[in-house]
């Protein structure tokens, strides 16, 4: 297996018949996953999504992909390829298409559909070419042929790319439910065909690598559904990812049966069940569905609320109704239902929403505690599959951080695949793809581009630095005003702390100091308003220190006058 | 069920027959337990614990319970009994003990063994009474009876609290390994003593009342340990909590039988493993120990290093290893085991650890992928045994959140506790059990008592408001400075920002809207200070949030010379 630290410098040139690939995001992280093929000059995109902050990540919105690579290449882009219709696969559309609004997008009918009702919210019409299982397309000197995949979203496309550098099968999000809800397996025929066509590098997602077996069918929540509505006594509330159509599917279904109305919560529920509603992938019997105002002329027991929310987002309909701060009031008896995976670093945010319902006297049914939930990601059992079916030459191991990369590696090597064939790659890292090898090359910057707010990538590391100090320790800020001229300090010193948890009555205490420190200075020949910025800084900084052991961040502003 | 949240006043006065029960910490949160009990004017704490903060409560090192309730009546204490020697159960002594130093901790040898030396830091020698399983102590009105309880630290001990007014049992925290390493069974036949006798009151574990099922002995982790020894080519690293002896025990058996020799990492580890050996709880063969300073001299195949910070703790051993910022250098072919659960909230840190270690080529074992650790808490299955053995009058589920002590209150009620003497109750609500029967009569002010360097109690709510604003949004000061006589402003304003991601050159634009808005307050006669901040305040965060759409905090500082 390849070292994942090697000195990369700049990538060579890319010989004429070679290809080259360069993930902007997924690899290391799960989230932002956009891969850039190259070759002959023109460029391939798949998926161009976004990543969602970690703890570390304070006050950002959302992270992209690092456009850097591709910036002044713009043209040379022949398509965006969408595998299916998930936020980290699509999200950063908007953003990309603001670079170049004519970026074709293509995709499934509903990945697009999906796709552009975003867009729309960004007022952004694209371009789009619709492709199905079975399409095969060329997009420049790209040869795209689609195979069916089945993912926590229909539609889901995988697409093999040929070039006269070989044959590359990327897998997009996929797992192999055997009795999927809609009937479309993943292509395991179509797979084989390529594996006996020859292979020559897989890209296959790796989020589940480390879980050993086979997925639960998605079916096998029914029972359960129905179980919990045949005990529910009052409302029932499922909270799941807005774009998880065919578990909004089995909640329609067991509310049909049990006689309730259903309403959609949630600003993305709403718009992603009628645009799956309108392009036949959801189910909807004439009069299930109400609007959200008008449940509270229902009986309780006579409604389902299908709400977002399900990873404790804090300002979601569901952890409102936990904090009574929503117009859906929770009632002792009410069933809620997190219909939803618990994505890592959301755990305290779920259970502090779960714990809050529970204090309303709902019952709380998460995939703790009951069969509600199964992944949308094949575990190593299936990963096995694909790699048996395809025989690839190459292998990279996408989709996942650094562990399931590691696990997915390890898999591929059982089934045959050269230990240096195995390409653990991380996101910048060049690949090239040369007479029917693949080697990592060199690298390229690739960084994180935050948004916040309406601002893209203004939010650096230094201010992420700068929040987590202050998110951990404060700051104090002291004012001098000096009159230079006179050496004199003629107003403040003042100071004033926030989050430091030291009282600003306590701090006077350290004035007189800076007083003298400052003049000192001056009476020394100190003129530089900066240089005695850093005098009142190492005044202010060490004494807080010494009394209290805290290292708030200290800002000293002096003003002339 | 009793409703979580009745309108509660100060109670009323305790009968002289009653008995008066107050948790100032453990109800609705896995943490800081403490319970009183009080009868005839004299009062018995069981247990003094930390929490440890969640990322809603940056930057703080611990919480204590809220001591407020007891503060004026200390001289009433008859004792402290500890249950066991974790922290959540022991950790806040030193605090308590600042408060009134003659308070008499109560426990067995190992868990006073490991009070004792944690006190020793805090230069603290308290008073102990050492007490085993079947020891019966009078403490002040309360009749003690201790019993065998087996946990994920040996010498765990249940107490029944005798008084006129009936028996309650506090379970501390148990499960009911049926072959523990020590041989030490939980004493369901005392239970059962206490239950022919008659249980008024029942006060159990709950941490893991919503999982069903039994616990996996802890010897099962043997073979799992001795395939990953005879798997590992260089050197083993095992990191886990510093008090869990019988887990270490493991490890050092598995190291002898392989020839491996074993070094302790970190302070609490090295600290608690030099008592347990000096006591006879550890077995260590002769020469297996070494100092981790000399592991560098050793085949890296003959070195195993037990270590803290498997929870991802930023400046443990273990995280600073998988950032390279550690004398231990990670090399490909190392194996790291976390041999220790996951605690909610920490997921982030912990995938952070292991992307780390695997990078610099580690395999990284875990209970996500082996069977690696086992609970300390009794599920479902095995609190149902307690329920029914002890037959109580009364329930109070304990130590857990809200979800925990709900569950544990259904299966209360499955083995035939009325739903009414189930007592859902949180910290500070006042129970009073009279006349063989428990209600909850009212609540006492109970709140979180922050650690933060050397400051107890100083960092306030408020205090972690400003720290998550500043976290998230930074902060922009502006500073003026005024002569009030003459209506002038005559220095600034200056801009500073921080965390804001607003560039300080972008944000001079707004410079001369406040100099205008100052002086314009001024000649319509505003003079005080505290409003022309106002003044600024507002100027200054109408133009962000137009401008950027951003809401940092605005600390306006108007300095008159």
């Amino acid at each position: 297996m390849s070292h994942p630290h090697p000195e990369l410098g700049a990538p060579p040139p890319l010989p004429p018949h070679g290809l080259r690939i360069v993930a902007l995001g997924g690899l290391g992280e799960v989230g932002r996953n956009m891969t850039v093929f190259e070759f002959g000059g023109r460029l391939l995109i798949v998926d161009c999504g976004v990543l969602f902050p970690d703890p570390e990540q304070p006050g950002v919105d959302l992270i992209l992909p690092d456009f850097d690579y591709i910036r002044g290449r713009l043209d040379a882009v022949e398509a965006l390829v969408l595998t299916h219709g998930h936020e980290d696969h699509t999200g950063a559309v908007p953003f990309l298409l603001r670079e170049r609004p004519d970026i074709p997008l293509v995709g499934s009918p509903l990945t697009l559909a999906f796709a552009e009702s975003k867009l729309a919210e960004h007022r952004i019409t694209p371009y789009t070419l619709t492709v199905r299982e079975g399409s095969r397309e060329r997009l420049g000197p790209f040869d795209c042929e689609f195979f069916a995949v089945n993912h926590s979203i229909p539609d889901g496309l995988a697409v093999a790319i040929r070039t006269p550098a070989g044959l590359v099968l990327h897998t997009g999000d996929f797992k192999m439910d055997q009795l999927p809800l809609d009937g479309r397996l993943t292509d395991l025929g179509g797979f084989a065909r390529l594996g006996a066509e020859g292979v020559d590098l897989l890209m296959s997602d790796s989020t589940n690598a480390e879980i050993p077996g086979f997925v639960t069918p998605e079916r096998d929540i029914a029972p359960v559904l129905r179980d919990i509505f045949s005990r529910a006594g009052r409302r029932i509330i499922v909270a799941c990812f807005a774009s998880h159509v065919h578990r909004v599917q089995q909640v329609l279904d067991a509310a049909a049966a049990f006689g309730r109305k259903v309403a959609f919560v949630g600003r993305s529920m709403v718009r992603n069940m009628g645009v799956a509603r309108d392009l036949g992938y959801l189910q909807v019997p004439g009069d299930l569905l109400v609007d959200a105002r008008e449940i509270d002329a229902l009986p309780p027991e006579k409604v389902v609320l299908i709400s977002t929310g399900s990873q404790g987002e804090p300002l979601s309909a569901l952890s409102r109704m936990a904090n009574r701060d929503h117009p859906v009031r929770i009632e002792p008896g009410d069933t809620v239902v997190l219909a939803s995976s618990l994505i890592p670093g959301n755990e305290s945010a779920v259970y502090r929403v779960i714990n809050g319902l529970g204090r309303w006297g709902a019952t709380v049914i998460h995939k703790g505690n009951a069969l509600v939930h199964v992944s949308g990601h094949a575990p190593a059992g299936e990963l096995l599959y694909v790699l048996n079916l395809t025989r690839p030459s190459n292998f990279v191991p996408i989709h996942g951080e650094w562990r399931h990369l590691r696990a997915h590696g390890e898999l591929a090597k059982l089934t045959g695949v050269p230990a240096d064939r195995v390409l653990l790659a991380e996101n910048g890292m060049v690949m090239d793809l040369v007479d029917g090898k693949a080697s990592i090359v060199g690298a390229v910057h690739c960084g994180y581009v935050y948004v916040d707010g309406i601002s893209v990538g203004e939010v650096t590391e230094a201010s992420l630095k700068d929040r987590r100090i202050l998110g951990e320790e404060g700051f104090v800020s002291v004012v001098v005003v000096v009159d230079a001229a006179a050496g004199k300090v003629v107003g403040g010193p003042e100071i004033h702390a926030r989050g430091s948890g030291i009282d600003d009555a306590a701090l006077v205490d350290v004035l007189p100091k800076v007083h003298e420190s400052v003049e000192r200075a001056m009476a020394d020949g100190m003129a530089d308003i900066a240089e005695l910025e850093q005098v009142v800084r190492r005044t202010v900084g060490r004494w807080v220190n010494e009394t209290y052991r805290r290292r708030p961040m200290i800002i000293p502003m002096v003003v002339e006058v």
